[in-house]
């Protein structure tokens, strides 16, 4: 079963993939900022158990004994997130066959599901986590009100507990200088427009995320909905736009294209913010059909991964200094065009 | 006979050829500035039968009639000098074979001998300018002082009315910076540093022209000598700096090479000035042996030539505009890569 970055349709379109978040506490354990070292070791172990019982195939994974490459190899391939890699307090992860979904345990809330699939599959995403959450639930009870729903350590995430985001790539609105105007827009809808690694982090490479930012007086099923529409919108203003720059031959958008080609397929040394945006132009060369240049080994997300620091270095398997590591991003490139 | 731009090992040095220029003027007729255009007519019909007479394979080439690329091809091949591209005067071109010597008839002088031959050759240069020379003055009697030598229309080309010139590449001199601090030195031997279309031209591609610039009080023997000592001593520092920049491996200089060998081989769209940049960036590589991509079809140089606006409309056989022309130079890099 391949992971959802290695979907062979991945290059097709500008959706990269669908993605579900729940945020779940455990009833009888205090929030994570008030639970004891002690508390925090028992809850994680009780979950390990209860995942297990519930037949699920997840693997547990050591966080705290991983190195500083594969932590930040596994920040950098989403499976956990910025807070959890930074966060000093015991932690457990759980993860689910291929990628495909995550248990963080003792991040922000006592339990964070994550299921993730590759292009539009919200619905795919949706019931793979729903799965998850109600295997949890048959063994632990939930911090759940029934006036506000499930309760979280910060209130912008009570009620359903649901972050559903779709990681779409937006090169076309960029470049037009389209996005500014568009973000604005999205939130009056009650979503919200983020960078690559979420909160406030860089918009790389063109790749956004647009989740819901309510979570609470809503269904899960409406949330979803309501996401799902601003996207499909978004999603045709980008295809739209992306028409209009590539209309004429030789164009502007095509040259940018093929340059990014030469240049990915060539250069010796390359700094990762360079490389996205060569990737991130290669990419939109593929989705409209103009790059008629053979696509690399790998679909242009997973190469988007793994020229991160914390991968690429996992990958080429040894430490790097900044210049070795500028080295080995070109030639990691290079062998994949 | 391939001309001298076509040579094999043209791209192995930095000396791209070697040119001997020999201004004469005709005892019997006014300088040209004081020529008037029946007489000009009448010396020019006077000259390309003398040439004619001495047997000489020229062809005659009505520069009068030639269309406006075909002119500016002349110039960009440095077959014809910018003054006579400009001059609105009568003229008339003598073309010896495959462009390896040429006779401007009322430039600046009635009599402009060229000759240039590949690399470093500038003994055959000067054969052959030589030879041209020696077969037009037993035909006409030239104007000569005996004190001052050849009498000329500007008077630093009198005296032996001779400038010699090596046409170099020096990217890793102009690259390093070292370039500004070569050229005063270089002035005091009494020895100029000019652009690749000469006096006043931009230094497009690294490419330059080394020449002597006093042409009186010394014999041709000597002027030849000292430029060939002044350029070796150039060609020598380009070489050491050249080493150095591409001693460490994925050096700067190397990573640069290849993303210009990329961006040739992909790119839409190209002015002029980008292309001469990634050629010169390309020739390194080839001359110091760095890039082990397979050369192009024809050599850098050819390249140099071919992409101008005026030789390029003439290979594609059409008239651009200038985005037109950008795509079609693109287009014409590609082809060769």
């Amino acid at each position: 079963m391949s992971k959802w970055y290695e979907d062979p349709h991945s290059d097709d379109t500008p959706i990269i993939s669908s993605r579900v978040r729940l945020a779940r506490n455990i009833k009888k354990y205090p929030f994570p900022i008030k639970l004891r070292e002690k508390d925090a070791t028992k809850m994680i172990s009780e979950m390990y158990e209860a995942v297990e019982r519930g037949g699920a195939v997840f693997s547990r994974l050591n966080i705290e004994a991983t190195d500083a490459a594969e932590a930040r190899s596994l920040l950098e391939r989403h499976i956990i997130s910025p807070e959890f890699f930074k966060s000093k307090n015991k932690k457990g992860l759980l993860l689910y066959e291929n990628e495909s979904a995550g248990v963080m345990l003792n991040e922000e809330d006592h339990i964070r599901i994550q299921a993730v699939c590759p292009g539009e599959s919200m619905d795919d995403a949706w019931s793979l986590a729903d799965k998850i959450d109600n295997l949890i639930e048959e063994q632990q009870e939930y911090a759940f009100d029934k006036d506000f729903g499930y309760l979280t350590s910060c209130p912008t995430n009570t009620g359903t507990g649901l972050r559903a985001s779709y990681m779409v790539h937006l090169p076309a609105l960029e470049i037009s200088g389209q996005l500014k105007n568009i973000i604005p827009a999205i939130a009056k809808f009650g979503m919200t427009v983020r960078g690559i690694y979420g909160e406030g982090s860089d918009s790389l490479g063109c790749v956004y995320q647009i989740s819901n930012q309510v979570t609470i007086g809503q269904s899960e099923h409406d949330i979803i909905n309501a996401l799902k529409n601003v996207t499909r919108q978004v999603i045709e203003r980008e295809k739209t736009q992306a028409k209009k720059m590539f209309s004429e031959k030789n164009s502007e958008a095509e040259d940018r294209v093929y340059r990014a080609y030469g240049i990915a397929s060539q250069a010796r040394r390359m700094n990762s913010k360079e490389a996205m945006q060569l990737l991130s132009d290669i990419r939109m060369g593929f989705v409209n059909d103009i790059c008629k240049l053979p696509k690399p080994r790998l679909t242009i997300y997973n190469l988007m991964m793994n020229i991160q620091p914390g991968t690429l270095q996992k990958l080429c398997g040894k430490a790097f200094s900044g210049h070795e590591r500028d080295a080995a991003r070109a030639e990691y490139l290079r062998s994949n065009f």
